[in-house]
């Protein structure tokens, strides 16, 4: 039951409704690809007339192209095909992770135009130089934006750890504790882009954004509730409901990684004794596999090598912490029954080894019987859960919500 | 970000309006519990002319009743005040536990008006036959609240398992598999009836039912995001996210009862080992605190009795369940990020001892620190999760929801 008690007015504002219509019609024609006026309007509800005084607005403000005839397959004209443009507002997603920064540019199609990777060892340094060695990738990454004419209006930080109001209350991997990420990100920024303005910069946990890519860029999307699972040094989680995100009451929902395995088991980072991180996190398991961690990938990269020749310590390894890892999903399944489970960041390479020993603690521990070895439930994510795109797609998501808002942000490319 | 393609029409229909403003007066006037025009029209945010033609139509449907005159607090003219109508539709809740049968007829203003227990081992009994015993007794309370002026609608089932399209998929604390319990109970309840009309009837996980009943009628509704558990023979979770219910994918999410604990730990009704009902459960407690399972209540009602008498073997087994207890509670926190976990059944009685280790487990092992004994987001559940009450105020939320469509099942009281 919704309890909602805004009233309803006798009629919606119609400046609002036009402005809602436009979103629904760029939506649309960023969903299909290419479209033309009469496959929007079939796709959306509204007539075809409503369609084109829109799409001319979309063309005029130079969020929609034309690219000249295309034939629908069926009887008639041939239509214009329409797509989203190649260049104006775009979204600038920058990944702080412990071992690595990974920046990135999406247009509003949600392609990934600009990468800019680099390994850093982010332990050592303190936030503020971390996140000015961020802001100096970023600005980088925006120059070759701007050679594309695109205009990124807007900035996430994926973090990992507790993100809440612009602050890094608690990242126990980085050492962090209570650092005003966004601040330092957005003053670092504008030092190295003289002449440019301030980009509003927002922050999320990047677990919570490795999800939202899986979401909107991953595997076909009939899956719409799913847990999303990443491996990296730390394990994140994030779960998604219906395609929206659940964030909790604080933002700080999806910590898998801090679910207690073993009450007595080794000490965490975290202040308690046996999380899982401890078992299934990537320096236990290249412990256990006898792996000396290498950065850059290097030590991952080793285990998957010597898992594949046969290695009995690096299989015996991964079978473990997938063991650990099936039990916690186990849980996990029990409380939130999501219709899919989704592997990413260093599991993804090693599902051949992972997924039977999970799958086999979720089909001994779930209680709904609904999840089998075979059932398909249980999945690698289509990427390795790129939390730079999630973060950058969520300001192109801002902008596809409300296109007029941002027609000032168009560049004539 | 929202991604719902539906097209916003020009204008939403009136009709619809008026019906939803309908039921928004009469929701205001409800919450209120006795209501002015003017304080109903300053809640809704509507005129005071559109709040007066509303309140007319539902005092005419026998929806709302006057009272006379009551006076605001404040300098004005006197106002009549208004409260829902006692009579008419109601919602007829049914819980079918393991040792027990409730049934619950609440009227619109969510009061129990009629309440009938009975005590039952529900194990021994095949399923039609429990449900016949059920509809026995769901006769007897409707025949009390028709001789009130009542008439409920519709009824809900409150049943110990996995509910999903009207039959229980599984329940394993009672020994039923894929039982169609909708209408195994509704074949009966006509049958006892003659002269009736079929009443609709749904169902529904009882653990989800006793928040929803801890959501409308528990402790004041400032959290609206909170875990519920159970404590009962099985220990039941529910999960309140904004005020809603997280149902899950298939409908079986908050099984929080069968999270492992202990991989290796004691055999499962559910076929796994070591799930938390093996640790925190009724027969676990009784177990551990040498007390004899002896039905309706009484061997909880001793194990309280030799705690508050500081029985050291008592206590010891409150607090090892507790224990455990926290141990997956703040698992279950550091996954979905509540702002409280509500602890109802038998463990609302057991607070005094079972909340210390819970709350030191919780404040060990969550991860954003925001869980300390003292921060009152450990909490007993306001009522005892009442999973028949909040069965039947399902059926009136849907008489809220939309008054119009019930006018006709109004009497005349």
């Amino acid at each position: 039951m919704k309890r909602n008690l805004a009233p309803l007015g006798p009629k919606a504002d119609q400046d609002t409704v036009r402005r809602s219509n436009l979103s629904l019609v760029l939506r649309a024609v960023r969903d299909e690809g290419e479209a033309t006026r009469a496959g929007v309007a079939a796709r959306v509800g509204l007539t075809r007339a409503a369609v084109s005084s829109l799409v001319e607005q979309l063309l005029g403000l130079g969020f929609l192209t034309e690219y000249g005839k295309t034939f629908s397959g069926q009887a008639g004209r041939p239509g214009t095909a329409l797509g989203v443009a190649r260049t104006g507002p775009a979204g600038l997603g920058v990944e702080v992770n412990i071992d690595y920064v990974s920046v990135c540019v999406v247009d509003l199609a949600g392609t990934d135009r600009v990468r800019l990777t680099e390994h850093l060892d982010n332990r050592g340094a303190p936030p503020a130089q971390v996140l000015a060695r961020a802001a100096g990738i970023a600005a980088r990454a925006l120059e070759s934006a701007h050679e594309q004419g695109l205009s990124p209006v807007g900035a996430t930080l994926a973090l990992p750890g507790l993100v809440s109001g612009g602050t890094v209350r608690q990242a126990p991997n980085l050492g962090w504790n209570r650092v005003p990420a966004e601040e330092l990100f957005a003053a670092s920024l504008i030092g190295r882009r003289p002449g440019h303005g301030a980009l509003p910069v927002s922050s999320e946990n990047e677990a919570n954004l490795a999800a939202l890519a899986e979401l909107w860029f991953g595997s076909p999307g009939t899956v719409r509730s799913f847990l999303h699972v990443t491996g990296e040094i730390g394990v994140g989680g994030a779960l998604v409901v219906d395609g929206e995100l659940l964030r909790g009451a604080h933002g700080f929902a999806g910590e898998i990684g801090h679910v207690v395995v073993d009450a007595a088991g080794p000490e965490c980072r975290c202040g308690s004794r046996g999380c899982l991180e401890q078992y299934a996190g990537q320096a236990a398991l290249l412990r256990a596999a006898g792996i000396e961690e290498s950065g850059a990938g290097a030590g991952v990269a080793e285990l998957e090598r010597r898992a594949r020749a046969g290695d009995g310590r690096a299989v015996a390894a991964v079978t473990e912490a997938g063991r650990m890892l099936g039990r916690v999903l186990s849980g996990a399944v029990n409380l939130l029954d999501p219709d899919a489970v989704v592997l990413g960041g260093i599991y993804r390479g090693l599902m051949p080894w992972l997924s039977p020993p999970v799958a086999e603690e979720l089909s001994a521990r779930v209680v709904s019987g609904l999840w089998s070895p075979e059932n398909g439930r249980l999945r690698a994510a289509s990427v390795a859960g790129d939390a730079a795109r999630g973060a950058a797609a969520r300001v192109t998501a801002e902008v596809l919500a409300d296109p007029v808002a941002y027609a000032g942000d168009r560049t004539t490319g």
